[in-house]
């Protein structure tokens, strides 16, 4: 039977900058009844991970612009604007609104970025889980994005480690036996946005825990490469 | 402890034009070990949809263009056209490649289009379960798009019933007590990539189980008005 389970990882509670996130995580995801196992994913919203790494940068509080300059310090490209909203290319190559750039759940006064490198943050958080647990997970860094044609946000993937960003389908044949298209799969968002559902945005649950993905998923995996389109590839850049 | 469990059901075999497929996916449901129950969320893949409700045309042999007037006769709108890749405005108001038409896991010659109104399509399911199962679940039609800014493709929904296709969080405060600013989350998109991670593509999976989703989201819901936007708010068209 193919089967997936996603629980919530309570009790991390608030991360400073320089906390040992991923001996945090291995603790609370170990001291539930759910445990933590090899070949489990875990997902950790870009929030705790940008608070851990010191992304956190005061808003100058005399500048009438607000964040504004925030933004603009992590954006490359402007694509659209329409009154506050700023869709923007990140230094990282997402594009999104205000740079990735969050007040909530941070501090008044304060603003937290993107981390600096999410796949080399989810490398990390994979590496000291190993290290601290003994347990091989892998690991994704989720945020929660806009999407163009459609209303309502969803979570896609950061960054990720020890997982394959996009499965390949291709040259696998249909129930015809016929070769199928195109089919390839983009499991890290589409694992982020299950681990959602179990997270929401105010409940204080960071990380979650999914269990259950295809063992060939289970590579070395890199949302940049994999995932990031860059511009000349794009349809509407 | 917020936990999800997702479950591929099995057994459903092949779909033609004219079947009751709500009756054919509660039984394959009911034969399984987990069961259905009240409040479950079943995700059903648009294919077996399409065929059910017959949305299977003919492409014409003789013709060059090869399926292409089926795609033209389902689009309201080209955004895009690179080679063979063309990016519509289908008649339902989704953006997506090609209309939606499908060559993969129909017959040689044929095409699959999306069904008329899968909100309906959704809530005809949902009535069906009801009336043969006795159960009172909530059912999300899914198809596979691609995307925007990001490589890879994900599922998402495109109708629903007995669940709210947007699930809005504004007003709802941060761990700050402050307001959190945007949060109204797709929630029927993210489930239809949740289940997307049990079915694959050439697995024979068509429907999934989702228990445990929060009752508050179990209300009349619908892809059509809440997710589709219209093309004088989108900023990318």
């Amino acid at each position: 039977m193919s089967r997936l389970e996603i629980v919530g990882v309570e009790g991390i509670g608030e991360i400073h900058p320089g906390d040992d996130l991923a001996g945090l995580i291995a603790t609370a995801a170990q001291a539930q009844p759910f445990g933590l196992q090899d070949r489990d994913v875990l997902v950790v919203t870009q929030k705790i991970v940008s608070k851990a790494e010191d992304r956190l940068v005061r808003i100058d509080p005399d500048d009438p612009r607000g964040h504004q300059p925030v933004v603009d310090a992590e954006t490359v490209r402007v694509l659209r604007r329409r009154g506050d909203l700023v869709i923007t290319e990140t230094t990282h190559g997402f594009v999104c609104a205000n740079a990735g750039v969050d007040l909530s759940n941070v501090d008044q006064g304060w603003a937290a970025l993107l981390p600096v490198d999410s796949d080399r943050s989810a490398r990390r958080i994979r590496d000291g889980i190993r290290a601290r647990a003994g347990v091989e997970v892998a690991v994704i860094v989720s945020d929660t994005f806009g999407r163009t044609w459609r209303r309502g946000l969803t979570d896609v993937a950061i960054g990720c480690a020890g997982i394959g960003a996009v499965v390949d389908l291709k040259g696998t044949t249909d129930d015809r036996g016929r070769e199928l298209q195109v089919t390839e799969v983009a499991v890290v968002d589409e694992l982020a946005s299950a681990a959602e559902l179990v997270m929401g945005k105010a409940s204080g649950i960071p990380v979650a825990i999914v269990r259950g993905v295809d063992p060939a998923w289970l590579r070395t995996g890199n949302v940049r490469e994999e995932i990031v389109r860059a511009p000349h590839e794009d349809l509407f850049r």
